[in-house]
């Protein structure tokens, strides 16, 4: 580890139960049945957790969307050509599906070039190139990145954390872009949970039975090319994300560990997302408590990601394009589980019986 | 039926198949897999055939909650005192859920006594309340109203959508108070489905196991006294609702009808809702093709009524309050579906690759 992340690691720290219960008894006393609002009261109470303070408006939300290519696309583990996540990058101006989200609820979006191959020149697209890496190594027959790329990225993202937070923002959903990245995401599940390839791989944005087959079987061999296969226990999460992850995905390691040292919370989106979580949360078990899972994705490796995270989806939509999507889809509900801890009345207040 | 029932029955036609072909045609040109947002894109794809046109912006939403009181309350079938029914009528103004939920969304909030006991007098507050009929009888022991007074609030809840639709409400959210009103709702679809009392009844807003027990027997009392147990087929519906219903409920059914059949999309809350959707397909199949379900309540009732109508909810919060809480907090998954047909970037116009 190097001292800027060591120092981002030791200032994350578990969150406030006594807020949470302070949340609760805040909460029992408005005017509805105790409970009956369900998981909006669980959110409600695990913001004021996170923030270690009892809310006084919705947190002003920030979307990072991280994008990069990745080698194990020779391997032909996804029906798109690997240009699909360059011309992506300029789509988020505005066409995406993550911008017309983001901007339904006035949230900042951050389009972050975490090492795409050739990309476009699109204003406001943020670089987080690390000594010019574009495109991972495909992971199938050898390393992802070396460590000091891998390291270098999560720095960054935890640096755009900070830099969110001293801007304003409240709360960050993290998305992800790159073609073949579900592929790389699953190696990173495999390793850590850890997991066997053909339990964490699934159709991702469009592959049939024998295209999961395939990709499983690549999966496989990326773990014995990386030497990841265990049998003495987990390995180093960096040295897993190193060997099999993405440049995004590294970036976004960065951006959640940056996130809970500042403690805000971070709604996370699908399988991409959630393998850089399960590395952070390798790195800082405590940061899985700023973590909001916003969305559960129908790919088997990410039901097991949040078991393991214990983390339950606010929204089960059947989503599996990334991007931050079920993230942004996710929050509404934070805003509202927030104003109903401000804004309702209370059973005195309002003159209302109790039971 | 009456000639106004008569006719907006027969104005309530089967949704549109070819326009939601249409919408799916136009999201698969979107700059995303196939499918892969998932139910939002079904969401999109129903609210096109519902309005029977593609949209061109986000619906203007109204909520409507009907408020009233239930004779069966002294049974001991709910832990809270009968006044607060009265006393929540009071609160919309502002303080409760449905109230700030309504606020976050920028909803038209409409609500309406439909048979409240000594309401309070509250500016904003519609009656609809017919014969003078406040509070329904004990449904264990004879009926809840007569078939007039059902007929009467059908009429009133069919016009009041007309007038939304008149001032420019494109899609209604319902939702519902009455201490008491899930022995109600759970009676109705008991009478309806037909299924037992013990398959249907829950805890409501806070039973505990021996309470549930109770209910159960109350509505199986209900049901004998009533003469709705069945045996030749399923009742009638508007003697079902007569019988066991409750005044909020049978006015929902009015607001259910009118809506449909001015083509605009329904949005159902919990348990009660649903009761009242139940009736309302009951007499007209094919209104269910205008309801959106919102939430999925805990209420075992509740699963039974979705799926006799063909709807998957779009949230699983365990949501337990009725006011329309639940629908309220639906309303950004229906703005942002649109959202996604509307505003998302094609594959052409943004220059992005196909699989």
């Amino acid at each position: 580890m190097t001292a800027s992340l060591d120092s981002t690691l030791a200032s994350i720290a578990p969150i406030d139960e006594a807020i949470r219960a302070e949340a609760a008894v805040r909460l029992d006393a408005k005017t509805k049945p105790p409970g009956s609002l369900g998981r909006l009261e669980e959110l409600a109470c695990r913001l004021a957790a996170i923030r270690r303070s009892l809310p006084r408006d919705p947190p002003r939300p920030a979307i990072v969307v991280a994008a990069a290519d990745h080698g194990v696309w020779v391997e032909g583990v996804s029906p798109y050509p690997q240009e699909v996540t360059g011309q992506m990058l300029a789509n988020f101006a505005g066409g995406a599906a993550v911008s017309v989200l983001a901007r339904q609820e006035g949230a900042r979006l951050v389009v972050v070039d975490a090492g795409v191959i050739d990309p476009p020149a699109v204003e406001g697209v943020r670089s987080a190139v690390v000594a010019g890496v574009r495109g991972t190594g495909n992971i199938a027959v050898g390393p992802a990145m070396g460590r000091d790329v891998a390291m270098g990225l999560i720095e960054r993202g935890s640096a755009l954390a900070d830099e969110l937070a001293d801007e304003g923002a409240q709360l960050v959903a993290v998305g992800d872009m790159g073609i073949a990245n579900t592929t790389s995401a699953s190696a990173i599940c495999a390793a850590l949970l850890p997991a066997t390839p053909a339990s964490v791989c699934g159709p991702g944005t469009g592959l049939d039975a024998a295209g999961v087959a395939r990709k499983a079987d690549v999966v496989g061999a990326a773990l014995i090319a990386n030497r990841l296969t265990g049998g003495n226990g987990r390995p180093d999460p960096v040295r897993a994300l190193a060997g099999v992850g993405g440049l995004e995905i590294a970036f976004l390691v960065g951006v959640i560990l940056g996130t809970a040292a500042r403690r805000r919370p971070i709604l996370l989106d699908g399988l991409v997302t959630g393998a850089a979580a399960l590395v952070a949360a390798t790195l800082a078990p405590a940061a899985t408590g700023s973590m909001i899972a916003a969305t559960r994705s129908p790919e088997p490796g990410h039901a097991l990601v949040l078991e393991r995270l214990g983390l339950d989806p606010l929204l089960d939509l059947g989503l599996r394009l990334g991007e931050g999507s079920g993230a942004a889809l996710a929050l509404p509900l934070v805003r509202s589980a927030v104003a109903i801890l401000t804004e309702m009345a209370t059973f005195e207040g309002a003159g209302v019986s109790r039971a």
